[in-house]
């Protein structure tokens, strides 16, 4: 099997060389898509649409195209507008990765007992699903398939949201007072480092989803708002002892399927 | 050295024998202070004043009295009313710890490098603040001295408001939705696995300060949602730009300051 990289900074080609990080690195889309079997996308997602039309005519019709993006609506109609000669498009979503960036975080390991969201429509070949499952599976992914539409709802909600949340957090301190902050803290805010332009493009393609949960996490600041100054011990402990056990049964969920460690 | 341990609860006291987490365990405050040259309370904040009153009439008059609370100006307040024989009080705040929860989860290592920020007023006695001061850094901790008005202010941005925006977002998730969360929700809600009951003594220790906070993170969010709502990609990736460069600032930091591994 050969794994082909294509970058189109060529400072990251060479790094990658450097790295060994592929079977091999190419120069250029044609010798990068020359008789593949599987194109897969990891750019910022509103690149997709014109690498979509680019990749048409390059790639074989039997070829899979799919990509690891955070959003699925907006590349699965991307793909049905511009992959025209027929090559099946499925979304990829590995759950997996940090909020570092660049070949030289690369991970073997990465993708090990990892969740994996496989996204297909009514049009999509039930054949390329099958096989990215294998893909994906062989990499040590367990799989899970959605419509992109439940897949954006699910992700703004346990991904996109968070990550505004982080950022906004992040916008909130005051530098200086930033400085006594601990571990819980960084924590909290380590997405918020994501890089910025990935994490425009994720948003912008998912912003209904995402004003949804802004919108609901508000109500929840607005409720504790209320009851820190009527000082209500009782809804104030109700607001994290709910929280808490919410977390908890979560982690036992994620502990259970081994994406935790006990 | 003899470090005597006690708590409320019989089976913490059983518990605590059995990892001899002590040089010796007491059955009663009395029995446990007597003698004492230092007290560390490590109970919620609201328990404090009445701590104070019980151990004022158990204690030499030179005996320093501290505590591990999240907040401060309570705290001294109540010490000022309640220790009336002369015990000196200072304020001490660790940044360390975790989620977890009892002495199961004890380290010998939990206060290296760690920074321990020790709070005094005009009439703090300074010799009770340099003794604390020698004790925490024994221990591994470095030291900053502050108010208890710049402690609460301080720690609201950087504690307790991450832990109300973390326990918000828990409550604003749908429990299915959650299953497919990644490690980047489930690191930014793990503060809101912390024991419920102590952290609504903390908050509701700091309302005023929270408010505050809470306000400046709602102004955020709704100026994202505005430019979600726009698609103004300008305004959302100088959000995300911002929030990215102000965090990796302060990660910087805190590799300078050895409270984060480079």
């Amino acid at each position: 099997m050969s794994v082909v990289g294509y970058s189109h900074r060529p400072a990251t080609r060479v790094k990658a060389r450097a790295l060994a990080i592929a079977t091999e690195i190419a120069d250029d889309l044609p010798s990068a898509l020359a008789n593949a079997d599987l194109v897969i996308l990891a750019t910022p997602i509103f690149t997709f649409e014109q690498y979509f039309a680019d990749i048409n005519g390059l790639i074989r019709t039997d070829c899979i195209v799919t990509d690891v993006g955070s959003t699925k609506l907006l590349p699965h109609r991307w793909a049905g507008e511009r992959l025209t000669r027929g090559a099946p498009y499925v979304g990829s979503h590995p759950i997996a990765g940090s909020e570092q960036r660049g070949v030289e975080f690369a991970r073997d390991d990465l993708f090990v007992d990892a969740r994996c969201i496989l996204t297909a429509t009514e049009t999509t070949s039930g054949q390329a699903v099958r096989a990215l499952k294998r893909f994906w599976s062989a990499l040590g992914c367990f799989i899970e398939v959605m419509t992109p539409t439940e897949h954006d709802r699910v992700l703004a909600n346990v991904s996109h949201l968070p990550h505004v949340l982080a950022a906004g957090l992040v916008n909130a301190s005051d530098a200086g007072d930033m400085k006594s902050a601990g571990k819980g803290f960084l924590d909290s805010t380590r997405i918020a480092s994501g890089p910025a332009n990935v994490w425009t493009d994720v948003l912008l393609a998912n912003t209904d989803n995402l004003v949804e949960g802004i919108d609901r996490v508000i109500a929840e600041l607005a409720a504790i708002r209320q009851a820190l100054k009527a000082e209500d011990r009782q809804t104030i402990d109700a607001f994290l002892d709910g929280a808490c056990r919410k977390r908890a049964a979560l982690v036992k969920y994620k502990i259970r399927k081994k994406e935790l460690l006990s």
